[in-house]
């Protein structure tokens, strides 16, 4: 089975993902594009020939089912999303879909019907790549997205969200709809998207939580002066201010410890000339942590740490707190299967959590939900570089294997 | 006196200024444009009408010449350039050349005629700001151009130095041309382009040396990471190393204390988006001292402390230090001059050096040189928004005239 394990994935994740080439480099798979259409109805063609009852609901989310023989009205769902980033990789959501569609396959053909069903789930949109809204897939799934909110949405060629929804063959979701009460427990195996797993040098990982985030744009503004004929004691400089800002407050995170990561990503400096003392600076901030009680602990010492720099140096601060997201636990029991089932495979794992955000964590507060990692080279992600060695896609679909048959087949 | 020199001023400033005018704000007049002709060809016009013998050399440097009655072969110099940058004020430059002529024109009206030479200089270029060469007037009076490094300078339209020269009415000035040797002193006044004179109250400066400036490209190279799901331990943050260089470097200049100054004026940062780990962190360090010993010193511990810095966080590090300006002394006997004439004339005058460049810099290892700053309202310069009070102007022009006398009119 393992030699056909090696080749099976290597071929799906070569065909899924060659689906949306881009010319410019690695896959664009967008939600409701030409390349989003013909992967869903190709997966939907695929879990029939598997045996699986394929469908879509209202919005696009594919779904296919192995029927369960004793508890029909019960449902282990797994998979992940079908769209990619611009230039994304050949792994982010799509090898979760694949690894959960060969995982089911391996498990009909080896144990036949399972107890529950099973059912995976290429879910229509993750990333937020298109239009300005992620999470539109999962969040459909439990009458969670809101009509509303991309009604006037336009993607950068001026489309209406709504128009490339209708031309791609769905629609809203009827409000009057019944959420799904059959979903018991929600698996989503994915690559870890950093470095951890590799420097640590383990191959699969059990997810018991997702961070919470907190992004901030700071803007300072000092006085643009002249850098030859103004003493450094006249100056109000915003380099400087934004510099002893980030040093600091890095230096804070990292005496703070692990799982806290604090990132300053962006610097917009005004006006960027080598003899001009900078008269204004914009930067971001990106917080995250497990714990939203430190998160917000820690910020807010941050803020008022700023907010002094900023009055030591007579520099105007302008603070804005424009994403804060709350840390979402994974469900401890289904973390223990996950567990166990790597135990019991005697498997190279670990147990850790998310920085990076995923479908889960909309699942996790609706039904018991875990996730899966498995390694990134290099950390890799979000670019035609990202990939992970295929021996350890191989140990993370044994992983996710023997946890939907702890799942569906046992009692 | 006092009434006319007020008018005369503001009419003047206002009708130099107005050569090149820019729809897009202040005045453009870069070297041999259409305004910069009409500008040196207004001026040859004016300085002859007050009975200057004037004349072109051979780039374009325009001189108008009182002659001397006792001596004819000594001659004492004053004036400033005529080009302006981008959207330049109305006083860079330009308001020395009008103080000097009208200081020469005032001298000439009271006093008839000097015992030396008196000459005003309207320097074809000092800015740099057209083709990438700066001091092209000063350095072509002293030989001192090399015309290897401008013949194949293009200007952003893709015009030719040579050119625009020869369409301009100018040529090379000729090797085998003898150097002038009756230039006994040189004296330029000229906006202070910093804060220090308004901060301190005072509307007059004598200017004893000209800083030294050194410029460096300072390249960092670590790791582009997801923001969340790389631990702080495992990250190579080009901008957290920057930001300890900034910050850190910036405190110990401001503990060395005036006059270094440092500026950290250029930031570039990649991929600069809000959860990714910087990659890479451009950014320019502009360092500058009167004193050629301490800003090399300084200059060469910031240089360890950033190489330290980026061992410490395992960072690759580019220092390219691509400008290396010594520092000017002024003459000390032209400098004792004007701080009589200013005295003598009661005025709010200070003592101090130039934190930016001018064509002193060029005259001052020639021929006794020293400048005369007035104040700059707000310190700003290079800008449609530079202005000096006129009644400062008045005062400047007032320690020129005495020093002018002290120096032509003499014995």
């Amino acid at each position: 089975m393992l030699t056909d394990l090696y080749k099976e994935i290597e071929k799906h994740v070569n065909w899924l993902s060659s689906i949306g080439l881009d010319p410019k480099g690695g896959t664009t798979r967008l939600l409701y594009d030409l390349a989003w259409i013909e992967a869903q109805n190709s997966l939907k063609n695929k879990f029939e020939e598997t045996g699986l009852s394929a469908s879509f609901d209202s919005v696009g989310n594919l779904f296919g089912k192995l029927e369960g023989s004793k508890y029909p009205k019960e449902t282990i769902m797994t998979g992940s999303h079908v769209d990619t980033v611009v230039n994304g990789g050949a792994l982010d959501g799509q090898f979760g879909i694949i690894a959960s569609y060969l995982a089911i396959k391996m498990l009909k053909e080896q144990y036949g019907q399972p107890l529950r069903n099973l059912e995976v789930v290429a879910m229509a949109e993750e990333e937020g790549s298109r239009f300005p809204y992620a999470f539109w897939g999962s969040k459909n799934i439990f009458g969670l997205a809101d009509k509303n909110d991309v009604l006037y949405a336009e993607d950068t060629k001026g489309i209406l969200f709504k128009d490339a929804m209708n031309q791609a063959g769905f629609n809203f979701r009827d409000e009057n709809e019944k959420i799904r009460e059959d979903i018991k427990a929600f698996v989503e195996i994915h690559i870890e998207q950093g470095n951890v797993l590799e420097k640590t040098g383990k191959q699969v990982a059990v997810v018991n939580s997702i961070v919470g985030q907190k992004r901030y744009d700071i803007t300072l503004k000092g006085q643009a002066n002249h850098a030859g004929t103004t003493p450094m004691g006249f100056r109000h400089d915003t380099v400087y201010g934004m510099s002893k800002m980030i040093s600091e407050s890095i230096d804070q995170a990292k005496e703070l410890g692990d799982p806290l990561v604090l990132t300053f990503g962006h610097i917009d400096v005004k006006p960027n000339t080598v003899n001009v003392v900078p008269g204004e600076t914009f930067f971001t901030m990106d917080c995250r942590h497990t714990d939203g009680q430190v998160l917000g602990d820690f910020t807010k010492e941050m803020e008022s740490l700023f907010r002094k720099i900023a009055k030591d140096l007579e520099l105007e601060i302008d603070i804005d707190n424009w994403m804060d997201e709350k840390p979402v636990p994974m469900s401890e029991k289904i973390v223990k299967i996950l567990e166990e089932a790597c135990q019991e495979k005697s498997l190279n794992y670990t147990t850790m959590h998310s920085g990076a955000g995923h479908d889960s964590q909309i699942f996790a507060p609706q039904v018991p939900t875990a996730m899966l990692f498995v390694p990134s080279v290099g950390g890799i992600s979000h670019n035609p570089a990202e990939a992970t060695k295929t021996e350890d896609l191989v140990e993370g679909i044994k992983a996710l294997i023997a946890s939907l048959y702890k799942l569906a087949y046992e009692e």
